[in-house]
C-alpha cells in the first residue's frame, strides 16, 4: 500500500534517496534533513498511512517495537542528555507529510526545544466530563 | 515490577486516584491534571520502566497496540484539528515523572503549542557521519 504523490513512499521505493540508520521489512529510519538538532531521525513504516489512528493496532505494534532500540542509538551516538519521539498528526499539530511518522529528537540540557508547554487546571468538574466524551469513545 | 516512589506506580495500585479513560492488562490511559490542552491523556505502562529505550519490544509493542486507538478517541471527543503523540525521555526532554508516559495532547489550528521548532541544515559530510555513528549502535 502506498500513495503516487507521498514524498515517504517514494523515500521507501528508493526514488529519492535518503541517510538510511535502518530499514527492514516493516520500517525505515533515516536522518531529517531539517534538523532541529543534530541525529534527528525519522521512523517511518513502509506502509502508507496518514496519521496513528488510520494506522491499524498491529502495525502500530511493529513499528514500536523497534523505537526503543533507534531511539536508544541516536541518543547514545549524540551523547545527548534526553530525547523526544514525537508524532504529529494533523497540520494543525505540525504534520507536513502525510505519511505517520515518528520523530527521534536528541536533546541536551537547555536548549529549549518543543519548549511552549502552557500548563494549566481544570475547572471543576470538567475532568471529569471531559472523560467522559472520551470514555464514550473508546 | 514497580518502583516503591514512583508517582504513576501509585497510580496503577490505585493509591493515588486518577481520572481514567481506559484501562486493561497493560496499561492505564488517564488525564493529564496539568493539561496544555483540554483532553491531554497520559497513556503509561503498569510496569515500571523510566524510558523507552529501556523498555522491552514487546511490551512496546503492546503499548502502542492501543495508542491509536486512544488517541483517535481523545481528537474526536475534544473536536481537535490534529494530535501530538509524545515521549519525553531524560529531564532534558521534558521527563517530569521517571515511569515511561506518553502524551495524546489534542490540537487546534493556530494554538502555538510545542511550537520552538528550529530546523536548519547539516554541513557537507555532517549527515553521513552522524548516521555512520548511529548504525554502529543498531
Amino acid at each position: 500500500m502506498s500513495a503516487d504523490d507521498c514524498l515517504f513512499c517514494k523515500m521507501v521505493a528508493g526514488q529519492i534517496p535518503v541517510t538510511k540508520v535502518y530499514e527492514d521489512d516493516v520500517i525505515l529510519a533515516f536522518l531529517d534533513i531539517g534538523p532541529i538538532s543534530d541525529g534527528h531521525t525519522l521512523v517511518i513504516p513502509k506502509q502508507h498511512y496518514e496519521q496513528l489512528h488510520d494506522c491499524p493496532a498491529e502495525l502500530l505494534a511493529q513499528i514500536a517495537s523497534r523505537l526503543g532500540k533507534i531511539a536508544g542509538a541516536v541518543s547514545s551516538a549524540m551523547n545527548s542528555d534526553g530525547y523526544n519521539v514525537l508524532c504529529n498528526n494533523g497540520r494543525a499539530a505540525g504534520q507536513v507529510i502525510n505519511h505517520l511518522h515518528f520523530h527521534i529528537i536528541s536533546r541536551n540540557n537547555g536548549d529549549g526545544l518543543l519548549s511552549r508547554w502552557p500548563s494549566y487546571k481544570y475547572k471543576a468538574g470538567q475532568i471529569e466530563s471531559i472523560a467522559a466524551r472520551i470514555c464514550e469513545l473508546l
